[in-house]
């Protein structure tokens, strides 16, 4: 092949090392049956395989026996809201696709598609879903923007009787949940008597609110570039109206740095920054999750001037943040049981036994486990199952 | 787990050994890159693929470089004519389009990825595909009925960029082309002395029909369940109106038995039956390819008494007409020069490459190589990329 400019640049590319692990892609299709002759064939292919497909059509349900169907994710995404690059499209976000694809084999043994969709539509995105659904036991939506994310995600869960999570908002609330209540039981402090202030109202933030009142936090308010969210604040959109019914019992109107004033709890999902002042008006014990990446909202050392418990997005500093303690043994729970859908129930459980995981190690720099321990992804397996059964919603 | 009525009924279809085989499906995601430490982890996934997301959103061709795009290949169906069975729906097609995956893989090294669609509309279905395709070099179309087919692979090889090949049509015709060069030779005819008779103008049918007409075949002429498609003849739809256009110069209006007089070839896409007897009526060393399956048209030890060389579908009689003789090769080759599309030519060139692995062992049990013949795939992928080269349609 002559080198063209194209291959040329390519070569300068993989001078950087993530270039020259990314060659060629990331994952692979293999078989997992023998074809080495006619009667394999005969077996894999035309006539056996006409027998298994007689069978599925009289008994639908046979689909997650004889296929690969109950064992594969679709990661999907419209390419919006990538990492932090914004709405790159369909192309450029395959990277992160193929890698979350690649996360979910190394961690849980969860086979996933990565599939990214040239059409950015709310209508178009759900149809186009629902018609690949047959091929999927769980459907990954990543990096959709919000709040267009919401009503995507709302529309196919009631669509589907497959899993579907958005991991942006629900990994994210899953790992905070595991770490907070992990800082509160070293904090010696339940949960209910926290009052806590969220910074960012899109995907994760608005889930992380969520799933902290499903935990029963004791107080949460939300912010987002314009200030603190209220009831009764101009030009909220209906996901942040919600979120002012539901949050901000104190009535803060002013702006994040105000509202921490006192606060016990700071999660950082904006991208925006927190000075060191603000960080030091919180309550005594505070507790600071800046989860920005690559640029946390207040920097770990300067929040662990005032904070007892500091954790980042940042493999680089204690306390990693990282959607991929959850989101593997998520779906390898729901799908171990072929659950019809993840509830709320089965966050919160995957939350407790990831928490469970550091046990007794508990420490201000050990509130979550490493994502490379590997106890993580088979307890919230576990957990994730046990309440799928318990909630009704297993169908193994 | 408890054993359940469906458990139970998995036990007992498992007595069969292609279910036994199918149990959990056929393929698997696997990883090509190690993800062992957070190192690994942050090359794999953020913050370094970042910045090949970066990358490709600036030059959208590195989107090939640096995934698995280039190397994959969606196998689309919406489950409207699965093999003989017909309409059986997305669910009961999974079988046969993870089959088609594990084939991809092991006789070419493409990875490619079962997606049974829940839509039969022919605009949804367009557009589903065209939304799917920056995730995919190349798009196989598999088990789509007659006529929406045409229209279906028309739309999208108009509408994309990467090569668009409907198997049921092109793998068929491509084989039998190559055959029929083959048993051509084999009794020392040019193809384009021969008169044939193409039984079925469904997808195969009509795709041999056309292939056979590039290739210069003398004359040819078609039927369906009606009898001979001829100018003129009522309700012919928009496609058969064009085959008797193009076809039928001997304006044969009766039965395909009555027009298998004289004829030289007779090609059986049908599923129907042709009697010994119309065999008998046709020229001297007739020849004569059954290839409905399980059941062809003639039995092929019938068809010997009256035939220089017969070919069937079936594995158990000599000259198998099997697709897998050409889809990975053609797709190995036109991936390999990120063709694209698929043009007329390659497939030409791919059944003369077919062809000419039989070579010098020509003889009438041998017109076309085994599947299992090595030298297959590597033949039809040099001629495919050879001819994308040839004719533009290459990008590297």
């Amino acid at each position: 092949m002559a080198s063209t400019p194209a291959s040329a640049s390519v070569e300068k590319l993989d001078l950087d090392p993530a270039f020259a692990l990314h060659r060629g892609g990331k994952i692979e299709i293999r078989s997992t049956v023998p074809v080495r002759d006619a009667d394999d064939l005969s077996l894999a292919y035309t006539p056996g395989v006409a027998r298994v497909c007689t069978a599925i059509a009289e008994t639908p349900a046979l689909v997650h026996d004889y296929t690969w169907v109950s064992r594969v994710v679709a990661v999907v995404s419209d390419g919006t809201a990538v990492l932090g690059l914004g709405d790159i499209g369909p192309s450029a976000a395959m990277p992160v696709m193929e890698g979350k694809a690649l996360l979910f084999k190394e961690f849980a043994n969860v086979d996933a598609v990565p599939l990214c969709l040239d059409c950015t539509d709310v209508d178009a995105l759900v149809e186009t879903v629902v018609r690949l659904a047959p091929s999927f036991g769980g459907i990954n939506l990543e990096d959709i923007s919000a709040p267009r994310c919401f009503e995507i995600e709302a529309r196919l869960r009631d669509l589907l009787d497959i899993p579907v999570f958005h991991d942006d908002q629900h990994g994210t609330a899953i790992v905070v949940l595991a770490a907070l209540q992990n800082a509160a039981r070293l904090t010696g402090r339940p949960l209910g008597d926290l009052r806590a202030v969220v910074a960012g109202a899109g995907a994760s933030g608005v889930a992380v609110t969520r799933i902290l009142l499903e935990a029963g936090i004791g107080d949460i308010a939300v912010s987002d570039s314009k200030g603190m969210i209220y009831e009764g604040r101009e030009g909220l959109n209906p996901f942040k109206e919600a979120l002012a019914r539901d949050t901000n019992r104190a009535g803060h109107t002013g702006s994040t740095e105000e509202a921490l004033a006192d606060a016990d709890v700071f999660v950082g999902l904006s991208g925006s920054t927190v000075s060191e002042q603000a960080i030091a008006s919180m309550a005594k014990d505070a507790i600071v999750f800046a989860l920005s990446n690559p640029t946390p909202e207040v920097h770990p050392e300067v929040a662990a001037r005032h904070a007892s418990v500091v954790a980042t997005g940042r493999s680089d500093f204690p306390n990693q943040i990282n959607n991929v303690l959850a989101f593997p043994g998520v779906f390898r729970g729901a799908l171990d049981v072929r659950a019809s859908t993840i509830t709320e129930n089965m966050k919160v459980a995957a939350a407790g036994a990831l928490a469970g995981v550091v046990g007794d190690d508990l420490a201000p720099a050990y509130v979550i486990p490493s994502p490379f321990d590997d106890r993580v992804a088979p307890a919230v397996t576990a957990a994730v199952a046990a309440q799928a059964r318990a909630d009704g919603v297993a169908r193994i």
